[in-house]
């Protein structure tokens, strides 16, 4: 195993000690919230936690869940979610997110948003001064909406581009059966005012600014061959 | 044909003639609009307009341009719209609508927002002094989601009910497959900021107030047996 994958389980098996028995938690999507669900198998397994429920934010983290035999409910089913850890694609100083490379927002932010804590957990790299400087910003949308939505998006100072599938012809589909538009905006001063502004452009679902949902970030590092972990 | 349709039709025929020869035009949804699109139809094939392209914001008004032989071209395709007629469920006297009685609200609001130039026809039963006065919103949201939505709506002061079908079990389901919360909000004093604050609860497609996009309404009355047509 690489010192990058090396990180990525240290990051995972950090964040999944702090689940505890009895919690309803919610499971990331990604590469490294995979460890930490794989983590949490262990655990699982092992007994080290009992009593536990897992909300899923993708198939993905369904899949893997499964594998491992944790007990599964859906959102409309828990009443709660006491701790949630998940993945992102960038963050800012304010622990501000954009996520959606994975083109899994929705179900993401439905999930993240009902958690009493949320643990973001990436590598040292997602780390920037602005959200939308490394990545463009996803925005999933009605698919007969596309074209005018990518005008909109325009208008705002954007370069958006209709994300195309690998292993599928034509453009990706998500869960939802909508499509993503990847959004460039080179560097996004105001996270809270741009997210609400593109959710209100009509045929837009969700898009993947995360604002102000943040309790705390673990963030894996490399260095020659050794990992570390910090907190911020 | 009792007084309520002959009163209907004539609002569907004094908004059809404003459609001229070469427009783009938007085929609203409603009993007021089916009027409207027939109308349209009898022109066309009486060759009063020609060279007219149909963008229907339903199945139902899909369906009614196509008995017409009404040329029809989708969202994606269009480069503008140059008139838009469709109906609505309240207007209040700043021309704000609330929408969504048939469940159609996303596609209307996609079209709507593209009209140049955007008429609403309405019996006189629809004009309110404030919006949510008659009729309950409806929201349309991912079904995972309705139970945390309805939550939401809550916290906004709204009685939130998920709307179930009839001929057809369970809820209903709209055409984008989502389902629609009607949430009662008994009066709606800032429906700008209302519409925004709803889009922006994660899981909302959208919601069926239309703020500021409407430039004239035609308004129908019916007094005993005679039926009459103002503008505002």
């Amino acid at each position: 195993m690489d010192a990058q994958d090396r990180m990525k389980q240290e990051v995972g098996r950090v964040s999944a000690a702090m689940i505890e028995s009895g919690m309803v938690v919610g499971l990331g999507s990604g590469s490294t919230a995979a460890y930490m669900v794989e983590e949490l198998g262990r655990r699982f397994q092992a007994g080290e936690v009992t009593d536990i429920v897992g909300v899923p934010t993708s198939f993905q983290s369904q899949v893997l869940a499964d594998k491992y035999g944790i007990p599964l409910s859906s959102l409309n089913e828990v009443d709660h979610i006491d701790l949630g850890i998940d993945g992102a694609d960038e963050v800012d100083p304010d622990k501000n997110l954009t996520k959606g490379g994975g083109a899994c927002q929705t179900r993401e932010k439905l999930v993240d948003s009902r958690c009493d804590q949320l643990i973001i957990i990436v590598d040292d790299g997602k780390l920037v001064d602005h959200l939308g400087q490394h990545m463009p910003l996803p925005v999933e949308v009605v698919p007969e909406a596309y074209v005018q939505v990518m005008e909109q998006l325009k208008g705002l100072g954007a370069r958006p581009e209709l994300r195309m599938a690998v292993r599928k012809a034509g453009p990706v589909v998500t869960d939802q059966g909508f499509l993503i538009i990847d959004a460039s905006f080179g560097r996004i001063d105001d996270p809270a005012k741009l997210e609400q502004t593109i959710n209100n452009i009509p045929g837009v679902l969700e898009n993947g600014l995360f604002v102000d949902m943040v309790d705390q970030v673990i963030v894996g590092h490399v260095n020659g061959d050794d990992v570390s972990v910090t907190k911020m």
